[in-house]
């Protein structure tokens, strides 16, 4: 028995990546936990982690049924369950919100024991295998009552919420479904944008290519399907930051093919790109919520050999200093990298010393 | 003396972090450097740092003078500087290859003494105090000899470019301004594009921002003056990439406002600009220089104390696994996060038994 008497049991529809990390995060605190999925594979795995047993349809009612599919999948799972009053209380986890509710509400679907949820959680593997009960520790998750919501359902999905870790936020649909298009589903298709023109680019271009370029398009790694439909399902909002981004780069590149010694007009715009483009990046939460560029950074040489980092974080500690964050920069080609270490501004010369007196090179 | 008798001494023309970073990479192998720029105080504080000395106009000639100054400046100090002959032979470390070369050509320069080069290093931070010896390590670096270039002028070049250990790239100045348009310069104001959106963004929206548009958006923090100049010097590459982005990203915008549960053509245009993402995001050289993914990756929660880090990597030594490349992700507003350690394949068993064994959550 937890802490919540609202939530003792709990079935998890769909053991991907997203319910599996919820059933084991209940499982953590001893929810019981029933698993379906309609692929036997991915419940049998969930469960031979840990996630939980076998759902039986007709057994005993839950207390509150986590639908974890697809988006457009959400209303029918809600409207088959309620049916057979499997659960007292319904929530999802898709990342899309406008439409499953439309449609749970087209279908009949009883609104006042359905809370529609989506955690923000990475989606940079899918599946089972890759699930971890952490993964939603400290992360928002929106959830989105409507006019019919009774406040027992409330409770339980806040319930979830707290038991998985998450930053409980309460946000309208429609604002849920254009934050997320701005922060996540815009930015994955410029990612790939930006990707699809090296597909074709020649090993010279390719042996060129930094960090910088890394980092912009890295999210374009992601699974073509699964991100086909989370776009579908968030269309209208999607677009229009896709059309605003298209004219932004368009106005751009007709600005540089204007661009001569005496058109300084033309020089003016792209600068003006690149200083919202400032102001947007700055705005962006840094780790630990707090602003971004909080943390001062040292940094140090590093060799690739086993021990290198054991050594630099014991000098770190005996100087007393927390190394808030660490990035590795590899030479390519080289077993010789910089490391870069966040500290509180104040920590920097005292790390910085007691890296020197270590023998280590800190420029 | 080192061991290209070709670069015993060198004027180091524009102290901002490339010419400072390439002095103190210099200054490691005991060649002679002199200092110049406009600004006193750069050349006061890259002076300071150990970069070398003040340069006096009409001095003893040294072997090599290399023209660290934004690439609309280059021809012009390279010809002031070949009429005094400050220098036996020139190079530049411009991002843009086709301007300074043209530049140049055009003033008269002796283009038998001058090889246009490219230093491939991070451009996040910039200023004599962010410089650093070890940029340049196994990187590449792009060098232009053209038709009239002397044999000797490459060989001073090549051996500038080993003493500051980057990895020589010859290709030609169309092909280079073409590849870094691809890799560096369209990313840079793409990354602008989707940063820029945010600078309106309700807080509801920020407040859902997680990595992925952090990577997405990072290079966009840098200084829009520096970038306006990059980007005028090779405005048409890049121009011709950014329309072709805007064209794909209005594509896909269309094919989300045509979207709906039987446009199934529609929904595959989007698919199949993500699978060109895919097929780009691949292609893009990782660590080492090795393939992209060649690491497997073990998860580890760690908490946010002096000594947790240190504690991990010893556990990690003590087992025999060299961690190639760690990765924190903080829970935003706990001090709490989970390590992701970056290890060769066959090493993944070892290094999460030896972590469990030590208390270590792996999930």
């Amino acid at each position: 028995m937890n802490d919540h008497p609202s939530v003792q049991s709990v079935l998890v529809v769909g053991t991907g990546l997203i319910g599996t990390s919820i059933a084991l995060a209940l499982r953590e605190h001893g929810v019981t936990v029933k698993l379906a999925d309609q692929d036997p594979g991915a419940v049998r795995l969930a469960r031979e982690l840990g996630a939980g047993d076998d759902w039986a349809p007709g057994g005993a009612r839950v207390d509150l049924a986590v639908i974890a599919v697809p988006p457009q999948f959400v209303a029918q799972w809600l409207l088959d369950l309620q049916k057979t009053e499997a659960a007292r209380f319904y929530t999802d986890v898709a990342s899309v919100k406008v439409l499953p509710i439309a449609q749970a509400a087209q279908l009949g679907c009883d609104m006042s024991t359905y809370v529609a949820g989506h955690p923000l959680a990475g989606r940079e593997r899918s599946g089972p295998a890759a699930a971890r009960a952490d993964v939603f520790l400290g992360r928002p998750w929106a959830y989105c009552p409507g006019p019919e919501t009774s406040p027992e359902a409330v409770e339980a999905v806040r319930s979830l919420i707290k038991l998985c870790g998450g930053n409980a936020v309460e946000v309208d649909p429609v604002s849920h479904d254009e934050a997320v298009a701005l922060v996540s589903h815009a930015p994955h298709v410029a990612a790939s944008a930006v990707a699809a023109r090296l597909a074709d680019a020649s090993e010279t271009a390719l042996g060129l290519a930094g960090p910088g370029v890394r980092d912009v398009t890295r999210v374009a790694g992601g699974d073509p399907g699964l991100w086909t439909v989370i776009l579908s399902g968030n269309a209208r909002p999607v677009a229009e930051i896709l059309e605003a981004v298209a004219v932004d780069l368009a106005a751009a590149a007709a600005a540089l093919r204007a661009v001569s010694v005496d058109d300084d007009a033309a020089i003016g715009r792209v600068t003006e790109l690149l200083k919202r483009g400032n102001a947007g990046q700055r705005r962006i939460p840094g780790k630990h919520g707090g602003p971004p560029g909080a943390y001062a950074v040292v940094h140090v040489q590093v060799g690739d050999r086993p021990g290198e980092l054991a050594r630099l974080f014991q000098v770190a500690k005996d100087a007393g200093v927390n190394i808030e964050d660490v990035r590795l920069e590899h030479a390519p080609g080289l077993l010789l990298g910089a490391a870069e270490l966040s500290v509180q501004p104040e920590a920097v010369e005292v790390l910085a010393g007691a890296l020197r007196a270590h023998g280590w090179h800190v420029p």
